[in-house]
């Protein structure tokens, strides 16, 4: 195997599609994102992508067999809307560059073949090292009118700063590219690997804009874990010399 | 020398060709599997698959002569079942994940041209961080019926979890999409780098699956001398603080 | 995206244009000139330059759009000397020497299609670990008169010695291949990583040999604020045992 | 620049010719030989090649200019055998398996295309971490015929082992697939990153082999020096605890 190639079912029809991408990344807050939505909305598989710039590993499943990692297609018609929501997610992005120039062009390319209208693409956006209680959602998108709409629904559009690494971005660039209007929904997140509460606030602006509904409960729930773990940890921490441990480093920063 | 070449003997004829892949891995339990199987059913040089992928380098041999790093096919037809049994082992395997792919699809593709049946995949599965003095063999399959068969054999199907890395899981995804049933099967292993033991426990699995015999005497001098080595080991180990160093770290774990 | 791609505006009509490579590297030289001489030339953007080995990020503008990783192409019309100026500045430069070996000959050739007569690349020597005050401008080229007319106006012409990383040697290479003279510029820098004082003494070169008319005093403020900033740090800094801490450490070495 | 490319003046006529690859390696064992046997025979210059696998940077030239790392072909004819000798010099080799493997193909194939007879490569070969006074000189060759005389010549043939990494040993194993005999000499050498001595070693048996005269006085210089910077080491260095600091660390060793 030497190239990127996307396996699809045929014949399925989507009207006006709108992409998700919620891949690895930053506080794992697009995997979360992408997995949550496609179990929600009971999306099902349009298509897999294996690259040979993926890690050369099969996963182990509970049923005895495996599967290569990949990136992931699933796709749902919205009744509210019409209109068809497709979701990207995925066990691994590309290692090199030269990988995820390869790979985020083709994603572009598949989506604007099934005639892809708009892409959101989720991340988190790692500005501080402390646990955010009420985390804010960064925006960034490629048109004007966009980056309006998004404001309006509370997302913060020209405060971040910095880089964008990986699917998140890159498909952005491609989008562009492509002339398919693109945005990137960033977290707000610290310290964690998993952070389920940066996860629920994209979640919270996506809903809107997808308009759809999505029960955020085992969200919460992975949220309040979370905080009862920081806190015995907090309890349970020596006082680090010269720099007091105040309450504050759990709370809403900047 | 640009692309993965495999060499191979024409007018070779094969019957119903089952392969065992045993490479060099965790535990190397993989190339003490394929190495054993070689020389004890003495079976012949059929193939050898060069790639600019694996290591730049030649290994020196008592003849004064010297060898390219390789991966080797051999092959033996087994009298009892009137198939052929094809070893793959080598010194080497890639090193990138694009190297991985290219290979591991060569070598599913170049099986499926000799008219291949099956294939085993060797490997090791590290769980913990001891010696295991009865290992057990853990297994995956790319079709329910085999993984049947082989939780027959007592081989424990669906309780191993993770990742299985290069060629002992990239062969088994290639054959399914090449249609081709594949199963791994996994020795479990701890901190020992050549571990004879888990070997053994895999080859008596395979012994039956083969439908051959060999004799695992040398393996049992390896197992010998390594259990009399951990011991004098745990001699002259001076005891951790706090933790004490129970005989339990040489026995069955898990 | 597989491939580096320039993407130029057709129809810009060029006089006899010279070449200024200003890229990220040692001292951040290279990208100082490159950014000033643009911003105070008030040069206009010709080209622009992807590639897949450069890093796979999107960079997020004030204007909450984003924009790939690059190298960017400017050109400006000298009124003086009626010749072109063209200007190659950028986020970054490839990580791998494949990248760095495709780029940088697409670069050369890019600038031979324009009707390319001289390429000036500048960077940053490093042959102390001390602030310079008065940075000496070292200088390669790959023709003999070239050297002769670099060395007239104070540049050392083989003085320095060892390797230029890079473009701004590797497009000196490709130059000579596909015969434009060219010529390399390189501030003495030490320990920082932005040396607008090194870039200054390049620049007090390059307005000579382009024939321009450049503003330097921003370049001044830096300096100057450079220099208060290690005069502070000098007086707070403790003094290492046996290695007394002259005041010759700040000034001009070798 | 995409591929490794091999630049040739035509018309010179080549009789019978025997290839010397002498690149950079463990003790620069190679690099001595191959710059020393390039001088004293005073070879003229064949071929350039280039690759985008070697460092992307360029040497600065005491004249002021610069020059592409490359790898270098010189070639003599020796009046006494009234055979050519091609001697490969170089600044750096390939950074990758990759690059490796398709630079040693295509030295292999572009020396056969000049009708190449024999090919010698040479290197250092690393056995302790000691200086050896009187180092030997290992060998292994493709070739039976080859073995028996290397071994009248008193190079110990079968008594190495390992790995041999880079062109000294692709380029073997090349030779042996385009059928040119092929030989690698390696040069008994310790912690010395330039090692003048082995490679002396290493020219005493070339100077038979190839029926050339070679002056080796200056490497006698170069030996001289070393050894006695490392007496006046062995005084000043202390004498580590529990580990007597013998004269023996100087001497001849296994």
């Amino acid at each position: 195997m030497e190239k990127t190639t996307i396996y699809y079912k045929k014949n399925i029809k989507l009207k006006d599609p709108i992409l998700i991408v919620g891949l690895p990344g930053i506080g794992a807050v697009g995997s979360l994102v992408g997995e949550h939505l496609k179990t929600s909305l009971n999306a099902k598989k349009l298509a897999t992508l294996h690259s040979p710039h993926f890690l050369h590993q099969v996963l182990m499943l509970k049923s005895g067999g495996v599967r290569l990692v990949n990136n992931r297609f699933y796709y749902v018609n919205n009744k509210k809307t019409k209109k068809s929501i497709v979701i990207l997610t995925g066990d691994v992005q590309a290692g090199s560059p030269e990988g995820q120039y390869e790979i985020n062009e083709k994603i572009v390319k598949f989506f604007k073949s099934l005639g892809g209208k708009k892409i959101y693409t989720i991340g988190g956006y790692n500005i501080t090292s402390h646990y955010t209680q009420n985390p804010r959602v960064f925006g960034v998108a490629t048109e004007k009118k966009e980056r309006k709409e998004l404001a309006k629904g509370g997302v913060l559009i020209g405060q971040a700063a910095g880089a964008i690494w990986g699917s998140a971005g890159l498909i952005l660039a491609f989008a562009k590219k492509h002339k398919i209007p693109a945005a990137c929904l960033m977290g707000e997140t610290g310290m964690l690997e998993i952070d389920a509460n940066s996860a629920k606030a994209v979640m919270e602006k996506l809903i809107k804009i997808l308009n759809v509904e999505v029960d955020l409960s085992s969200m919460d729930k992975i949220k309040a874990e979370t905080e009862k773990m920081l806190k015995e940890l907090e309890k349970a921490a020596p006082q680090p010399q010269g720099e007091p441990h105040s309450p504050s480093t759990l709370s809403y920063i900047r």
